[in-house]
């Protein structure tokens, strides 16, 4: 069969075999298919999707494209969270050590943040010493002693999803569910995990905005996961105004600290809870989620979650000191006050808009090879409900680099949604989906 | 503008501006944008399409990327007809001289077959010595002495087309009429015509089967003509069984000739006659089709026409006396009879096959690199309705290398449908669109 045939089946909405799937993810690893014939495809594919069979054998070649981890010697449940995005999503941080410490071994490999969205290897990075290139050598040892290992993603990794990301990046096909699924669980179902928690969010601030698409990534997502064999939830998440009050690096450390000593903004707190709660009975160290929560709660509560992160961090290489003493992160020494120019109730963030502002501030990247500044940022003063008088405080900002700040602050102050009357936020958890959600 | 920024609004279905398609097409003639981009492009037109606007400018970039000939000086309103290719079309070997010696110049640029499709290059050169591969200054000079000069396509010509099509031709995108469409008339209007008629087909042997993909295409190309400024004239004409009896080059020369001198076919007769009238009243010197079609069949029984055809042969280096003595034209030695295997009427053909019967002989070309035998071929016995029992004779075959008849003579057979009770053909113009069939 010559892949022309094949682009022209995908193309007619016919299905693919497994075989003819697994020959197409092997050309594009050894290179014998060109690029111009896989663009095609992809945006064939972008167009009639993949069926839920085709799906499952697309992720699997591209998770065997490269080193699939085996964990199998460690003991416990592997349970690793995996989040689509957000502005403040600094949940990682808090909890990897939160559910190491329950007794569920987490092998996190994680990404950087690109545009308006951070990452969570910046913000470990924003720690001093902190190593996320560790060898998988040490990973294992990580994950075997601490049940936490914090690193990022190796070249070894599903090198056909860095190969399908960049020819999407170029020619219009990242934004199909099917691809996108794919793309994440391959690298994930690669790290020898068990199970797998999926914060799926939708809103402003989220890659997909809208519900419905953000439902069906989840499903998909699901889908890929069991057909794996590897139990999978994901929570429906809001992200229509910033996680917490901290945006940028070394603010969010520190923000993540207190939720891990038991304080912190309360959505922090509660979205770590009903994320961790999911990997708990996953992990078989609790039979419901209420037993998993009160668990949680007293890890956070007792300093055991803190504690847990204090060794995690020591062990790569980071200055756990700065945990507690936060002069020993990197803050920016300028702090401007970003102040509002009418009076109003905050109805709504364009989220998306809030984390580019940061992003010009340098806490992000426009684009991958731009370098971070761990020590600026944004805490926010105001969330949905606020009421808000001309000249009252709406951001304090942390900034080195001023060339940008007059933008930044433009663009925060527009991405700030004030109306008349009182306005609530959604719920943060809107819906989960497991296997039992699914069509049959 | 990025391309890919182009490529997504094309994928979402919006429109690009003038500016856009022709920076698009520049961009694949000087190479600067990627194949890779180019191919997701064209698949996002494939299944979006373009609107009339975009198709105007798109072919008019793809025109403008080569030489434009100017024939203006050339007295006349010249006119050319192209047809989208069939099993046994042998008309412009008849049209051209025909025309042109009703006093409207035809400056034809032609293509070579592929497939179960013949080309009006390949049967010329069946003729000896005739020379299709002119120079652009002799082309003009035998335009304007003899109103025809008949040459192929030449690199200098559509150039964006050539790598267009073969970028096409691996991504699965050949089969989209806009595509299509801008493909053909940018190499038409290239040729410095005036006005064009096209010969739309639909049915079994044509390369849109299905009859309203046909008029969608016919009225594509209509608009696009018209865009240009050029009347355009497009008729749907009956592809499911062959056209006359021959196919094959040589063979498909003399029944040309049959025609030439006021014999042959009847439906080779009808058929140039419908196109031939449409390019009289185009070229302005007959006033109504009824006019037209009487000067025409005067031309074709006095042997005016067949005399214009033996001169345009000798200005092209071409043995003229071969059109009578057809000894000098060459044509296989091995002569072998394909009998009925069982009884029944024909009630139609798979004509594609019965094209590609012929290719399997040496007549066409299963890949652009083959290489024709001029002398081999079939002819027909049979038509839709003829009555045959077992052991009648259904075709006549020429045959040089023996080693595909047996697959070629089954492929022929198995194209040849036979059933109960009478079977007649269908009309063989079915429709006219010009300007005024086009919506408003």
């Amino acid at each position: 069969m010559r892949f022309v045939d094949l682009i022209a089946r995908k193309r007619d909405g016919l299905s693919l075999t497994a075989a003819e799937l697994q020959s197409i993810v092997a050309g594009v690893v050894d290179g014998t298919l060109p690029d111009y014939q896989v663009a095609a495809f992809l945006m064939a594919v972008y167009f009639r999707g993949m069926s839920p069979a085709e799906l499952a054998t697309w992720a699997d070649s591209m998770l065997r494209s490269g080193i699939v981890l085996d964990l199998s010697d460690i003991p416990g449940i592997k349970v690793d969270k995996h989040s689509t995005g957000g502005v403040g999503d600094k949940i990682s941080l808090i909890l990897a050590p939160l559910v190491a410490a329950a007794g569920v071994p987490v092998p996190m490999i994680s990404g950087r943040g690109l545009g308006h969205t951070g990452g969570t290897l910046d913000k470990l990075e924003a720690i001093p010493g902190f190593n996320t290139q560790l060898d998988i050598e040490t990973f294992r040892r990580l994950v075997r002693e601490l049940r936490c290992g914090l690193i990022g993603q190796t070249a070894e990794i599903a090198p056909a999803d860095r190969k399908l990301y960049a020819l999407r990046d170029v020619t219009a096909t990242v934004e199909c569910i099917p691809l996108i699924a794919s793309s994440i669980m391959s690298k994930k179902l690669a790290e020898g995990i068990d199970a797998l928690v999926l914060d799926v969010k939708f809103g402003s601030g989220a890659f997909m905005a809208q519900l419905p698409r953000a439902r069906e990534l989840a499903q998909t997502m699901v889908a890929i996961g069991e057909a794996a064999g590897r139990k999978t939830v994901a929570l429906l998440t809001d992200m229509n105004q910033p996680l917490g009050a901290m945006i940028g690096n070394s603010l969010e450390v520190i923000e993540s600290c207190d939720v891990l000593r038991g304080g912190g903004p309360a959505d922090i707190r509660e979205l770590t809870l009903a994320l961790s709660a999911e990997m708990l009975v996953l992990g078989g160290v609790s039979a419901t989620i209420a037993d998993a929560r009160a668990t949680l709660v007293k890890l956070l509560d007792n300093g055991a979650a803190f504690a847990q992160f204090e060794k995690i961090v020591a062990a790569q290489g980071g200055d756990a000191r700065a945990l507690s003493d936060y002069s020993r992160l990197p803050v920016a020494t300028q702090v401007v006050d970003v102040v509002a120019e009418s009076d109003g109730v905050v109805h709504g963030f364009e989220c998306a808009e809030v984390g580019r502002a940061a992003m010009l501030l340098g806490a992000g990247r426009a684009t991958r090879d731009d370098i971070v500044d761990p020590g600026v940022g944004l805490q926010m003063h105001v969330r949905i409900g606020s009421h808000v008088r001309r000249g009252d405080l709406l951001a304090r900002a942390w900034v080195s680099d001023r060339s940008k700040t007059d933008e930044a602050f433009a663009t925060l102050r527009d991405a700030i949604v004030l109306g008349d009357g009182p306005a609530v936020a959604g719920p943060l958890v809107l819906e989960r989906i497991d296997a039992s959600s699914l069509a049959p």
